[in-house]
């Protein structure tokens, strides 16, 4: 049956954090400010990165009780991910706040987008999207999936060509959002615990909600999908989660 | 298949909180009395935004061991429901209690509901079901819920006609509560864990267990239906809960 | 098809809490003599309130890790089970313990029960089973459980025939232990997480296994029943609850 | 179809605990050494009791992160065990481990190991093997179990017969690893959260591995096993506990 | 229909903790460096064990908040594994980090790996897959794994004659990656909750997603594989992780 070909980018890792308000209240108000200005000397330093195209950084508040910030770093390796634990480790907000979830993936875009004759390497428009900038979209929704092997819904099991027409349904209904919500497709197979991530951006949280409906009935997630938890929230800059965390 | 066209109001946020009750019995009397003055002052000012028909607030004392109280928090956007987890977790309560489960969503209704060439943002009757003030009965209940996608029974896999059918009887039994259980149905799906949060509400909590019960026979829920945790407890004013909490 | 008539009682709360052994051995001996007198007294009025037919109250030894103490508390309201639990959480003794597992339920008995041309809330022998005083047997085992809804095996799909049918042999394995085993079953659809808690109570504990290794060769539970965690205990005296807790 | 006959013996109870290493190794040496001889004396109490036949008693050290230790008592009855449960939790060792599982059942052996005539309270062969001594061996292994209830593959639904022949193969399995593996079932239907536990003992753990291995590719393990965590270690002294525990 | 016959080598303890951060930010750089001179020390010790075939030791940065270090050792017989369990947990750096994870199996071979006529001891080809040295690549994954016993597609129920088809196929893929991916297969039936672990090696870890990707279009994996979690992360010397560590 054999696996699809697939083109691989920038190393991906979510990571989710809550805060520990108790201690957070229990600090000086200048203690609080020093943190602060350390947590965005970290994140300037992020995106320069950013800007260099060595890598991408996005930050953001979640909503509800399963994380409070979420974290996007992607990498070209692994090792510099890990790397980045550690950094995120060693600053003071980190002592206040706790990591509740994370995901390591790499972005991952069908192999039929190479174009034939051309070195994916040397294709620009193709390596924007392998290795792409945080986008610039004001919500965030961040969820892990499987396709399911299951009895007769055995995605794995299906010919090349049923897998060709089932994920083209699906592709149609994505088209219908473009320029609404932008999608990062991240492998996790052999990574992490599901086979993909998927990280929507949009600037009305709405269409999250409409895109990911939709697709519901659509076959290729009606028979096919398995979902993990979802998490959604909005982009922070660094005023703006200074001031959200401001006692 | 097609998606069925959904109405979309305010986002929702229900909070579950236990009492972190031997260090609320550990700090003096005097230092409880001013948090629960805090509290009340945090909570009327909800109660002021929902006068004004700018979001909408409840808050209930919960039974069992799973949760304490909980408060649910309506707004037009998520970006304020954000605002409003830091603005609880900054309330002295905040300390005394802990987060237990949550949920995203917005309320939604059938797009059917639209009445033919009239705009829904003009219709009052509409909009104060999409802006729900909360309902003033005794007891609320709430539990997220999914519609199944396993084997035979694949609710995304039904044809439009046989959606409706199901959801007609389904509807049926609703009706018969008219009066007695007032639902709120919100929307999760690429927002929180579930398809849907169901919050009920009802002057006597027997009619929850009654209404849920009958609704598990027809063939919408008995086939289709997957339930989360059951969450069920009382309205309580801000004398009521500083009662409730009091040494 | 139908929901079956149900008959409802008192509301029930079993709440389950595990003893801090660590914390229970550092105070002062006087101090435990003291909180374990503030028990009884607590108890002692859960006894009164069962007298005066307000209200039921059990109190039990629990095996395993899973909980050492259960409480069960029956009453007419779920505001006064509500009510319970913070008076429960303010005695020293909850300052000692955690809560681990609770459930909410009300008692059931099926809609056949009530004589015809009788009513229910003037037929002694029903009210004394909808509002049941705490069994006098010297062992207690609960287990929460729900009817299947699984592919074939859908519970809620049967005809009301087909289900009267195999509760029929269910109830007759039942009648074999009468006089022996002792149950209350207890509805928490719409209420908690499972749609039915089962409380028996026996002087032998042995007769849990041999009863429900029993039901479970009848196709009611064979093929319908889901069952959750499964809790064993012996009833406790105040007296032999402190000399437990004795160090 | 009518649940097979059982015979019932001892009541089990393991008691699975994890060292606290910093706390343990935060206190001075002299109190480790007292803690240690409080512990021997205890389990030489246990001792005591099995070589006057009233109970059993085994400990372990065991492998992986799930446990550090296991304590398995077995008594003739249910409160002579939660009796233990506190006895347990007074020792100080108690204090340096957390409980994290425990198992409840009662030492079992099918009805038909009754020889016909001959009252089974006066067999003796049958006696030691219901109220068995701990095994000799080097090395434990527990894991609890279910028959499966699942579409086509349902112990409970089977006949009779088909049980018997079911259980006849994987018997003889079993009869190969006679001398090398000796195994104590438990029924825990209606005490604990599976239907059965197995323990396991051998000299040499790669038999765990063997039997289990060749009971899986058996149709009464394959179609109908369910299996829980496992658990494996190694037979621990007072002594080389002591030593095992020594900083 | 027979359990294959296997060839077992030493047992495997793969150990995963977190670093308390807060913890080890919070005490002083001279002990920050003791404990780890302290933990080169160990890491050295085992590396000699390694050196002189008597065990193997591998240590690891991980990515992602399930864990931050994983230690892997290898031995004859578990009651050595234990024994290096208390040992670990005696090390400075064991408090400063927490067990989160752990896996307990024996190195696996097919038994049609012994070659007819030679004694597998005395086969050192054999003897060195069994009693492997740990591979030199720069980053490594873990997962655990079942064959799934699932209405048809059921491994232990396909006779001797399908499995070694569906494996034979399987094996074609991990061909292909010789020399980029090293595997060691190590059997935990009746040792720990899944059948068998899986470690890969690789110096590119993009290649543990081509390869269990390429494998799950496999029957073999498509229809029988069930998968826990994914670990992934980088082999560290004493030096870069110290250099991780350092604050």
């Amino acid at each position: 049956m054999g696996a699809p070909a697939t083109l691989e980018g920038w190393y991906v890792y979510h990571e989710f954090r809550t805060i520990n308000w108790e201690q957070w209240k229990s600090i000086a108000e200048t203690e609080r400010v020093r943190i602060m200005q350390e947590w965005s000397a970290f994140a300037n330093a992020q995106a320069n990165i950013e800007r260099d195209r060595k890598g991408s950084y996005g930050q953001y508040i979640m909503a509800g009780h399963k994380a409070d910030v979420l974290f996007i770093f992607m990498r070209p390796s692994l090792a510099e991910l890990n790397q980045l634990k550690a950094d995120l480790a060693k600053t003071s907000l980190a002592d206040m706040s706790q990591s509740v979830y994370s995901y390591i993936s790499i972005v991952e875009l069908g192999g039929y987008m190479a174009k034939p004759g051309v070195d994916p390497a040397l294709d620009e428009a193709l390596q924007a999207r392998l290795k792409p900038e945080m986008p610039p979209h004001q919500h965030v929704c961040f969820y892990p999936m499987n396709k399911r092997r299951q009895g007769e819904d055995n995605w794995f099991m299906l010919s090349e060509q049923e897998r060709r027409e089932f994920m083209k349904a699906h592709g149609m209904i994505g088209r219908q959002y473009a320029g609404i919500v932008k999608q990062i497709i991240s492998g996790s197979v052999g990574l992490d615990d599901w086979e993909w991530g998927v990280t929507l951006f949009a600037d009305d949280p709405l269409q999250f909600k409409k895109l990911v409906y939709e697709m519901r009935f659509d076959a290729s997630s009606a028979r096919f999908a398995e979902f993990g938890p979802f998490y959604v929230g909005h982009r922070a800059s660094n005023e703006s989660l200074a001031q959200w965390l401001r006692i």
